[in-house]
C-alpha cells in the first residue's frame, strides 16, 4: 500500500465529515434565493483546495455562478497533466418531495450518505480532492500535474463554462480530462462510460383567455389552455413510445451488432428496472432493449407541466395559461440546434388558432463519445482494476454532460468519464445518496490513476 | 319613495363601509389555514343580523363550516314568508394571481368595488341584509316574514347544507326562496336566471415510477405520468370541442325553438365574448351558439393539472406523479351520478397498463329549472321593473347553484334567482369586482320585492 493510500485509510472518517459539511450548503443553482449558498460553496471548496496544498486557487466570477479553479504543477513542464472537472451546484430538493431526512442535513444509513448532491456531484468531485490531498500529504510530490475546474452551473446548463474554457485554454491545458459525474449499474462491477447523450430543453407556454375565467360561465366556449397543452403533448409520441416529431430520428446512426453486444454486458434486467423505477410496466420503443432505450436512443421527456388550480381543494376555474418543461436527450450525430428547431416547429404547427403557443428552446450540448483505445483510458482501466480488484466494462449512459464535447473541442485532450456514483443513487430524486464504499474506492482509484499517469503510462 | 328607500339613500355610504369590512375577512372555505377566518365571517354576519333587528339569529355548527340563520317573523302566521339564501365563503385569491389591489383589501375604482367575494357572493347577500335593515328601520313592520340562510361551504360543494335543510324543514318553511348568487350580462338590462347547470368534480391522479427519476437515466423506458395524463386528457374531447365520453349527451333534452328564441335575447355577441374572455378564437360545439354552449349544453372542463417540476428554472426529472382536477357542468335531465360514473369508467378504460390511474368523483348537484309563471316570479319581475325602470328578460346561466334543487325538493317552495352581479364581475378570477350601482339597485329591488310579496301579490 502506497503512502497516499495509507493516508486515506487513516483519514477516511475525517474526509467523510468534511463531505458532510460540504453537503450541508444548499447550493441550488436554479434558485435565485440560494445564490448566496452557491457562492458560499465555491468559497468552501477554494478553502479546502488551498488547505491541501495547491499552488494556485481562484474563485472566478462569471455572469452567473462562480467557477473554482485550482492547480498543483510541481511535477514540472515535462510531466503529464490531469484536469479534473466536477460541479458543486445541485438540483432543488425539499423534504416534502419524499425525503426521509432533510435533504441538506446529510445522514448515514446502511452504508449510504443521504443528501442532495451526495452523488451528483459533490461526493464524486470531493473524492478527487481527497485523493489529491492524499498524494500531496506529508510532502508528497506526485509525478503528475493536477488541475481542478469545479463549476456551479452544471444543473442549469453550464451556461458560462464554455466561455471560460475558451478564454483559458493555456491555463487549462492538460493531457487528459477526468470527469467524475456519472454512475455504474452495480457497486461490484466497475464500469466506464464511453458515450453520453446530448440534451436540449424547452419551455412551452400556452395562453388562452386573458385571465382565469369561471368555468361555469365560460366553459364550453373557450379552448382550455391546460386541455390544449395536453392535446399538444399527447401528439409528441406515437402509441409505441417513439417520438412523433417528423425527422427526429433522421440523423441517428444505427447501433452496430458489436456495440449492442458490448452494451448487453451491463444491460439492466427486467427485475432490476422494476426495482429501480417502481413503475408498473416497461414502456418505450419496442425494438430496443431497456438499456438501449435509456442509453443509445434519443428521447423526448416532459419534465413538468402545470396550469389552473392544482393545489388541494377545488377551484372551478378555466385557466388563462398552462406551461410545460420538455427536454430531449440526443445521441451521436444529432445536432441540438436542428432537433430543437424540429420540435419547436412541430409544436407550433399542431397548435390550434384557439390558443397562443410559445416555445423557448435552450440548447444544452450534443452527445459525446470517448475513444476507449487511448493510453490514458488504459491507465484508467488499470486504476479501476486496482481499486476494485476487477476489470471494468464499458457502457453508455443516458444522462448528459455537455462539458465533455467542450473539453474535447477546446482542449484537444482525451476525456475519461471516471464515474464514482451508482445509477440508483437517486440523482435528481428524493433521497439521493452516495455509497460510503464508492466514496472510499473512488478516492483510492483516483490515486491509482494519478500514479499510473505519473508513471508515464 | 317609501321610508325604506329613503333609509337606503341616507345610509348607502355606511352600507358600503360595512361591506368593505365584510370583504376584508378572507373566508376561503377550501383552505384549512383560513378556517378561523371563515368562522369569523359567520360571527360578523350574525352580529349584523342581530343589530338590524332580527328575532332569532343562530350560528349553526356543521362538520364543516357553520351556517348563519336568522329570522324576523313579526308579520304573523298568515303573512307570506321569504327565505333568502346566500353564502359568505369565497374562492381562493392571491395578489400574485394578477390582482391590482390585495384581494382582501377592498378598493373602489371607477364605480366598482374590487375584492374577492365582492360579487360572489358577499356583496349580493349583503344587499339583502341591508334591504331588510331598511324595511325594519325606525320601527318598520313589513307585512312579510323574512328568513336568512347563509352558508360557508358553497365554494366547496355545499357539503353540509342538504342535511341542515332536511333537518330543519319546519324552521325554514317559506313561500318563496330567493337566491342572489348570479349575474346579468349588462347593468342596464335586468335579467332573471331561470335555469342553472348542475356540477360534478373529480380528481384524477396518475402514478408511474415510485419516485421522481433522472430523465436522462430512465427516460425512454418509463411511461412519463405527465405525458400519460396529457394523453388521457386529450382523449376527453373530440376535435370539434364536443365531449368524447360515450353516453355523455344521452340524457340531454333538445333545446326547443321557443327556448332558443328567448335565449337569443340575451345572447353574447362575438365582440362581447372577445372582450370578456380575451381568448384568441371561439371554441366548442359548432352547432350551438356561444350562449348555448355556456348555458344550455353540458361541458367537461380541466380546472387544473400539474406534475413534475413546473417552477421557474429547470429540473430534468421524470416525475413519479401527475394529477388533474376536472369538473362537468350538467343540464336538465342529466344525473350527476350517472355522468360521474361514465367519465370515471372512460378514463379508467383508456388508462394504459404502464401507469396507475385513480379517479375520485365528488358529486355536486343536478341542473335546476325555475318555473317562470308563478305569482312569486311575477312579483320579482315587477320589483326589477321598479328597481331598474325596465322589464327584465329571462335567461339561462352556465354556473351551478346546487342548493336550488335542494330547496325545490325539501321546502317545496318556488325559487327566484335574484342575481345582482354582472357576468363579467370576475367571480373566481383575479380582480373580482361588484358594481356600486348594482349594490344600490339590488338593495332597492329587494325592498320592492318584499313589499310586493307583503302586498299579497
Amino acid at each position: 500500500m502506497s503512502q497516499a493510500h495509507e493516508y486515506v485509510k487513516a483519514h477516511f472518517e475525517q474526509f467523510k465529515g468534511q463531505l458532510f459539511d460540504l453537503l450541508r450548503i444548499p447550493s441550488i443553482s436554479t434558485s435565485v434565493e440560494h445564490a448566496g449558498d452557491v457562492e458560499r460553496t465555491a468559497q468552501w471548496l477554494a478553502d479546502d483546495l488551498q488547505r491541501i496544498g495547491l499552488h494556485t486557487v481562484e474563485i472566478v466570477s462569471t455572469p452567473g455562478h462562480p467557477i473554482v479553479y485550482g492547480e498543483w504543477i510541481g511535477a514540472g513542464l515535462d510531466a503529464k497533466t490531469i484536469l479534473i472537472y466536477g460541479h458543486y451546484d445541485v438540483q432543488p430538493a425539499l423534504k416534502s418531495d419524499g425525503w426521509i431526512n432533510e435533504p441538506f442535513e446529510p445522514t448515514e444509513r446502511d452504508g449510504h450518505i443521504y443528501a442532495r448532491g451526495s452523488s451528483d456531484d459533490k461526493g464524486q468531485v470531493f473524492a478527487h480532492i481527497k485523493a489529491v490531498e492524499a498524494v500531496l500529504a506529508n510532502g508528497g510530490k506526485p509525478s503528475v500535474n493536477l488541475k481542478f475546474l469545479i463549476e456551479g452551473e452544471e444543473e442549469i446548463g453550464s451556461t458560462h463554462l464554455a466561455d471560460f474554457v475558451a478564454a483559458n485554454r493555456a491555463k487549462l491545458q492538460a493531457d487528459v480530462c477526468v470527469i467524475s459525474d456519472s454512475g455504474m449499474p452495480t457497486p461490484d462491477q466497475p464500469s466506464i462510460v464511453y458515450a453520453l447523450r446530448g440534451i436540449l430543453t424547452m419551455d412551452v407556454v400556452v395562453n388562452g383567455p386573458a385571465t382565469d375565467l369561471h368555468s361555469g360561465v365560460y366553459g364550453g366556449s373557450v379552448h382550455n389552455p391546460v386541455q390544449a397543452l395536453a392535446e399538444i403533448i399527447a401528439q409528441l409520441h406515437n402509441p409505441d413510445g417513439s417520438v412523433a416529431v417528423p425527422g427526429f430520428y433522421d440523423d441517428v446512426l444505427p447501433l452496430s451488432d458489436e456495440e449492442r453486444a458490448e452494451l448487453q454486458k451491463t444491460a439492466m434486467t427486467e427485475a432490476a428496472w422494476r426495482q429501480a423505477t417502481g413503475a408498473p410496466k416497461q414502456w418505450g420503443e419496442p425494438e430496443f432493449a431497456i438499456h438501449e432505450r435509456t442509453g443509445a436512443r434519443p428521447t423526448l421527456e416532459i419534465n413538468g407541466m402545470a396550469g389552473g388550480y392544482y393545489e388541494p381543494g377545488f377551484k372551478t376555474v378555466l385557466p388563462a395559461k398552462a406551461w410545460a418543461k420538455i427536454s430531449c436527450r440526443l445521441v451521436a450525430n444529432q445536432d441540438p440546434e436542428v432537433i430543437g428547431t424540429l420540435v419547436r416547429n412541430f409544436i407550433m404547427n399542431i397548435s390550434p388558432a384557439t390558443i397562443h403557443t410559445t416555445v423557448d428552446v435552450a440548447l444544452g450540448g450534443p452527445a459525446a463519445f470517448v475513444d476507449i483505445r487511448t493510453p490514458e483510458m488504459q491507465a484508467a482501466v488499470r486504476a479501476y482494476e486496482q481499486g476494485w480488484g476487477k476489470k471494468p466494462v464499458f457502457m453508455r449512459e443516458g444522462g448528459s454532460i455537455p462539458v465533455v464535447s467542450e473539453f474535447q473541442k477546446e482542449l484537444n485532450a482525451p476525456v475519461i468519464l471516471m464515474g464514482l456514483g451508482l445509477n440508483d443513487d437517486g440523482a435528481h430524486s428524493a433521497n439521493e445518496h452516495f455509497m460510503v464504499e464508492m466514496f472510499r474506492k473512488g478516492i483510492n482509484t483516483a490515486i491509482y490513476f494519478y500514479e499510473a499517469m505519473g508513471a508515464g503510462e
